[in-house]
Parts: structure tokens; sequence; C-alpha cells
């Protein structure tokens, strides 16, 4: 493991593991509306898990952006449901992944950003890191699932791990 | 009935008949992720109807903006689901939508603009016009449903009625 990770540009196959990268540029549209409107379809679907839950469309907003090099300290997962990031002002963010598993694989992390314009769905149980934002007051819609069970597993890491992430460069 | 619609903005009180308007500003956040994040929680509900559905996300894009004085001609409803329209481009766009029922009340359409922030969640059921931009190459993002069941109708109107959408006066 190192100890600065280094993110790497999201594709649909890299993230694959992780859940589905929301970006028009990866599929081919079909026309509605008398060929007015292009329509890239499906680019995501939202799983709810259990029939107690419904889909809700929230959106994320974070006053003050990240702090480089970030020190990682949490890693979430959604065991219901998964749950869809789409940026709203074409700001890069990072996305910090581990696979499903009872705990997170630290030697399995894997550290993402997006151009700005894609986004990503996390598959039910995928672990994450909270929204990495790079830009003070950057908004992302949410899609994700509101229900009674339990939908949110925290794994605390060490600060004396030393595990950080590192300043992302942006175009 | 004015042959010539004029769009009013959007609030969550005049749009309700016809669904949710997506628009932080209009509700209060709470903070999530150690203080860090706003959540503006749940700004829309998606409705899936009968079980044979699920929830997608999806991107429209519309190569070449409307052209208004627009000629209205068509309205459709899905039945099954409720359908989202959420900007990515920070573009106003035109809403006009008609009561549910079996057929549009032509007397009960009204017309929205949305400021290029705000989105809207057509509830099941609710007539509307396909997407009206005002920007060529403008791109909104879509929730709504994939399923078995038929969930798109359609009503024609007889361009001799002579119904049109003023040019809206963008800011």
């Amino acid at each position: 493991m190192s100890s600065i990770l280094q993110p790497i540009p999201l594709t649909p196959d890299n993230f694959a593991p992780y859940g589905q990268v929301i970006d028009r540029n990866t599929r081919k549209p079909f026309l509605i509306n008398e060929g007015s409107t292009e329509r890239y379809d499906a680019l995501a679907e939202v799983e709810t898990g259990a029939n107690d839950g419904c889909v809700i469309i929230s959106l994320f907003r974070k006053p003050v952006a990240d702090r480089f090099p970030l020190a990682v300290t949490l890693l979430e997962r959604h065991p219901q449901g998964s749950q869809a990031f789409i940026p709203l002002q074409g700001n890069p963010f990072l996305i910090l992944v581990a696979p499903p598993g009872a705990i997170p694989d630290l030697n399995r992390l894997r550290l993402f950003i997006s151009d700005g314009r894609q986004g990503v769905n996390y598959a039910a149980g995928v672990w994450h890191h909270p929204l990495i934002t790079c830009v003070d007051g950057d908004e992302l819609l949410v899609v994700d699932r509101k229900g009674a069970l339990p939908n949110c597993d925290e794994f605390l890491l060490a600060p004396a791990l030393g595990l950080k992430i590192q300043t992302p460069i942006l175009d």
C-alpha cells in the first residue's frame, strides 16, 4: 500500500468493480422526441435492495473544498442500495473506493478523478470515502435510497497509518 | 385558453399539482460527514409504480435549441412512474404541463421556466411537453423508470389550434 494515493481518470472499465460511471461520452444515444433529443439511456441503474426503500434525489453542497494532501481516516458503505453522485458545476471531484467485504481491504484502495462531467454510482456495499471536492461551494446531485433499514456502515482508519490523498492535478 | 403561453417562475407551491421542484434554495439542509457537507435531502422522490420497474439515470442532450414562438403539437405522460429533469449546464428550460386525466385539459395548461438550477420531477400521469431548451447543445440529467409495462401516452394537438409558447425572457 502506498501511503500517498494518486488519482487516475475514471473509465467504465476501471470503475466496473465499484459501480457505474455516468458519462455520456461512453455511450451511443438513441433519438427521441421526433429526433430532436439524444437519450443516453440508463447510464446507471439505482439499487434499492430490500423492499422498504424508495429512491430519492438530493443535493450535496460542500461549502469548503478539501485540503490536500488529505488524510484518509474514514470509509463508509451503504449495504442496502447504490448511491450516485453527479457534478452540477462541472468541477472534478475525487472518488476513493475499496471492494465490498466485511472490512475494506486497504491494499486494494483505488483513487479516481472525475473530469468534472463524469458522475459515479457506487454499487451497494462498495466502501468509499465521503465526498471529496476541489472547489469551495461545489454541488453534486445525489440519487440514493431512503428506507427504514440501517444503510450506512463506517470504518475508521488510524491517522498513524499515514494514508493520504495527493493533491489532484486539475486541468 | 390563451393561444400564446407565457412562462412563470417555478416554485414548489405553484408546481405542486404536477410534481416536485428540485431546488436547494427551497430547503434547509442537514450536515453530514462531520459537518463538512450540506445534504438537501429528498428534494424529489422517484415513483416506479408497478413492481416490474426499476429506476435509471440517463442524460438527455438536445443539439439544437427550440425556436420561439414554439407551436405546441404534442403532450405526453408516463402513467407508471415519475420523470425528473435536472439541468447540467445551468441553462433555463421550459416546462409545459397539464393535470393528470384521460386527456389533457387544454384550459388548464401551465407554463413554467426553470432558473437554470431548478429541476423538476413530473409525477406519474402528469401531461407534459417533451423537453424544451433555450440553448444549443443543452444537457439535462433524467431520473425515471425502466420496465416492461407501457409507460408513454401521447396526445396530439392540431396545429390549427394555434397554441404557442412565447419566446422566454432569459436573464
